[in-house]
């Protein structure tokens, strides 16, 4: 039995599928150019074939979102720089094309790593990426098609690349990794996906060889190879178990979002594309509490027009039929960036120049983006907040560009709803404490906990050396969080939360009591909350929330919930 | 008349020195190595004695933390990169000095200057400083001596440098300059040394001539050059009323900080080093309410030995003769970085690794300055508080270390004053909003507006794109002030401000009406907030903080304390 670590909950048991990358072996050998510089050509219409046919195969499963990594490594695959300077190469050094192309990679591969920015070290990854499958195709090595597995498997690798969780089709029951931890890619994606995956799990490559049986328990995290038969038939009870638990859950799929004393709220999804509308819907999600609109802008090398925006926006509306769907305004900046759009050289761009505070100032990207969403309000039920509001006059300023924009629209003649709710983010201390202010001028709060909990505690959660003070639990984050509903309720409008937080089987009970109106999560999540809810009391959840809000420490708040719900 | 920038208040007529640095022409000679090797030594000699003699008549009128800079000129002066770099382009090109010194200057500054950290970029500007000290002296050229003069004079420069303002004596009536904002260098050096000051005053090289009569009516900003009589009258008069203001404020010397319905409140100062405790008794400060330790360890090459930080703990508290000392532990990272100290990468470094959580994680540093702050508890009264808590389990662990280490002393027959008030800074939002329970742990409040107001508006007031944001008197600033200052009352304890909002006209009566306890401010800022406390009534003020607290925006506030202050 091998540890790990469990990153996506379930059991498995099926057949071993090693994944194992050929091995690149690159010799430097003088070629004639014109031969070499047209093996290339062929070598990188077959790349970009490779991959075109991974994403059309991976469509079926996978959310634009989650599709984006092939358009990345697409665009890199077409980029007259990456091929000129390989053709250039060859012709200048008369070598082969193999070695060219390694030599131009490992180049801008070192180049793109070096840079102070995420956005380019992405990039990097997409280069080595790409040019791994370039180099294979050059020198004929064939890379596993995961997407070609025909009998249940468990995918056994070092690591799973994002084209490689791509490329998982339903006979992959499972994966065990030998590195990553519950954040790397392999992890997220397994949770996303479904289906059971225990990685950080050293050894699993030298144990377990192609064919081997094994079981994959990602609730404990345990990997066990070639067990024997008694050890089967307690996983096989195990495993029916938590699939009979899974199905449970599915009769909640229409079942209303009520405590046991008849409080009802609402339970949300986070989407980041339209493709992800099919997922909320399949786990009963009652409207979608958080478009991320910013992956339009970041899968495209332009920004996109009102027409791109309209559709996309649209597409959403109408697949949600008549539920709401609250559209998060652009917010982009910080660690996030554009390949078309310069942001400023800032020392703190967690407290910079970013969403509402570039769109107040580049009005005309804001605008393109108001009116796609007026024009599509009249396809369903649209509420739009704006990201990153810390003083009331930024909300005034953008409310007001939003009227403005909706009044041209109708004097152009077009349709337009007339239920449009306008909200805004509460995720700046500034705006939870000030909340009833606000409540007065915006149609709804949402809050976002992550940004929240970041700024209030002032540490950086992606710095590794104050992480320690991402604290949910935190009687602070907690009172800022009822500041905020309190002030939303004292003026009729209703609050909902659409931070990791929103989800946590620990949190729903104090955000329950403490009167949250909707809850909005990952997809995956939404029956377990609902279950949760159904399960517990508004009146005895207010008791605790009062109790909670009145401790000291994130400590004393959790063991006091642990103490009151398990 | 030429329109400018009023950088410190006040108005001075005079003669013009007309500051023009000499301008440097290198030429590359041909040289023998031997001899130039010895004229650069002599003019690196030259150099350093310079900068000595600078300093020691700088430092009858400045503190410690302004002098800084002639350690840090000396250290590069002393450098022995520097000097080895020059000998062995010397030696090895054959050229003359000067031209060796240009070449090693010019690339250091760039390489300092690429480097993307304040700390490196101000070390560019020494390099600068210091190299072209030493390329006069070996072309021999004079460099203007600001501190030989010896009649009444406004001097009129481009723009003037640390080392410039370090050499002002008693004759420097005043300055105006080319270029420059109210937070330049010179800008606050000239309010620190309480001359009349117009920067940013473009024109002002060209139309003023040495030997010119010139009124600089730095109340409004304007230099006006060879006025005519009646003006020169008019002027005085000006003149005459502004030092009587000035004299009427120094009868408050002494007076108490009591509010026209007896509420005393009080007004400390805030210093950096030892230097700085004699303007604050000068200007009538009833305490230290802070005390910047982070000076000690910047200004040296080397972590501060407990003694050598028992020496400046002992001078400071005995300086203030039992008033009240309010020293806060090490809070360097951020922007303030150690020249031996190496702080991890982060790419939000105000969100990140710095203050208590540094000292929490590297208990020997803050041992060592524990014990000698404790050692120096016998000399005065001494309150210690901790940078940047943000939740209670930091603000425990702290003070833990502290009762340890107090204990340590006593056991080793250390004399220890049994009156050491514990408490922190509320700077971080969580803090404010979690006052009532911090109180219950800690013995005082300090509250820090800058951050508190960066954090709580999520923006890096470094940063002009988001300077908007900088809002003191936004709504939920004053709550989150409002928070604290009640959560202390709640348990008995007091609050101070510690901020630079402490001393702003507009905020002493918002703050007055709140409850604050102690205001510490700059020391030239002291008497002018106590006539302020003494002409208002702590009834009404409360009646308008209330008001205040209600309002939406910065703006509605600011206009509500105009009208009933003004």
């Amino acid at each position: 039995m091998l540890k790990g670590i469990a990153a996506s909950s379930g059991i498995a048991i099926a057949k071993v599928y090693k994944l194992e990358q050929p091995k690149v072996e690159i010799v430097k050998k003088e070629a004639v150019a014109a031969d070499e510089v047209k093996k290339f050509n062929d070598a990188l219409e077959k790349t970009k074939r490779d991959i075109e046919g991974i994403k059309e195969r991976a469509a079926k499963r996978l959310s634009a979102e989650e599709l984006a990594v092939f358009d990345a490594h697409l665009m890199m695959a077409s980029d007259p720089e990456l091929a000129s300077q390989i053709v250039a190469t060859i012709e200048n050094e008369n070598v082969n094309a193999e070695y060219a192309a390694d030599q131009v990679s490992t180049m801008m591969v070192a180049m793109f790593e070096s840079m102070d920015n995420d956005y380019f070290r992405e990039r990097a990854a997409d280069i080595k990426d790409v040019t791994f499958r370039l180099k294979c195709n050059l020198l004929g090595l064939r890379i596993p098609d995961l997407s070609a597995i025909d009998e249940d498997s468990i995918i056994v690798a070092y690591d799973l690349t994002p084209s490689d969780t791509a490329q998982l089709n339903e006979y992959a029951k499972g994966f065990a990794t030998a590195i990553g931890g519950r954040t790397s890619h392999s992890a997220i994606m397994a949770r996303s996906l479904e289906v059971p995956a225990v990685v950080g799990c050293s050894g699993v490559l030298e144990a377990a060889q192609d064919g081997d049986l094994v079981i994959l328990d990602a609730v404990e995290g345990n990997v066990i190879v070639n067990p024997d038969a008694a050890t089967i038939k307690e996983y096989e009870a195990k495993a029916k178990a938590f699939a009979e638990e899974k199905e449970a859950l599915k009769a909640l799929l229409h079942a209303k979002s009520v405590s046991t004393d008849g409080h009802e709220v609402e339970l949300a999804g986070n989407i980041g594309g339209v493709k992800d509308v099919e997922g909320v819907l399949n786990n009963g999600g009652e409207g979608i509490g958080l478009f991320r609109t910013e992956f339009l802008y970041m899968n495209a090398d332009h920004f996109p027009s009102e027409d791109e925006q309209f559709e996309a926006y649209k597409e959403v509306l109408e697949g949600m039929g008549g539920r709401k769907v609250v559209v998060r305004t652009l917010d982009i900046g910080g660690d996030k960036k554009l390949s078309y759009f310069q942001f400023p050289e800032e020392m703190n761009p967690f407290l910079g120049y970013r969403a509402i505070r570039l769109c107040l100032d580049r009005t005309d990207i804001f605008r393109t983006q108001l009116r796609a969403l007026i024009r599509a309000s009249v396809y369903g039920r649209l509420c739009i907040m704006f990201p990153m509001i810390a003083t009331v006059k930024e909300f005034r300023d953008a409310k007001a560009i939003f009227e403005e924009e909706k009044a041209n629209l109708i004097a152009e003649g077009v349709q337009v709803a007339d239920n449009i709710e306008v909200g805004m983010m509460v995720e700046i201390p500034a705006a939870a404490v000030n909340a009833d202010n606000f409540a007065k001028e915006a149609d709804f709060f949402s809050i976002g906990t992550n940004d929240l909990i970041q700024y209030s505690m002032a540490a950086d959660r992606m710095s590794e050396h104050v992480s320690y003070l991402y604290q949910p639990y935190n009687p602070s984050i907690l009172r800022l969080v009822k500041m905020t509903i309190d002030g939303a309720h004292k003026e009729g409008k209703w609050t909902g939360m659409c931070g990791e937080m929103a989800g946590e089987p620990y949190a729903v009970p104090l955000l329950l009591g403490m009167g949250l109106d909707e809850f909005s999560m990952s997809a995956t999540s939404i029956l377990k909350a609902r279950k949760m809810v159904n399960s517990l009391s508004k009146k005895e959840m207010e008791k605790l929330a009062e109790e909670a809000l009145s401790l000291s420490t994130a400590e004393e708040v959790l063991e006091l919930v642990k103490k009151t719900v398990d």
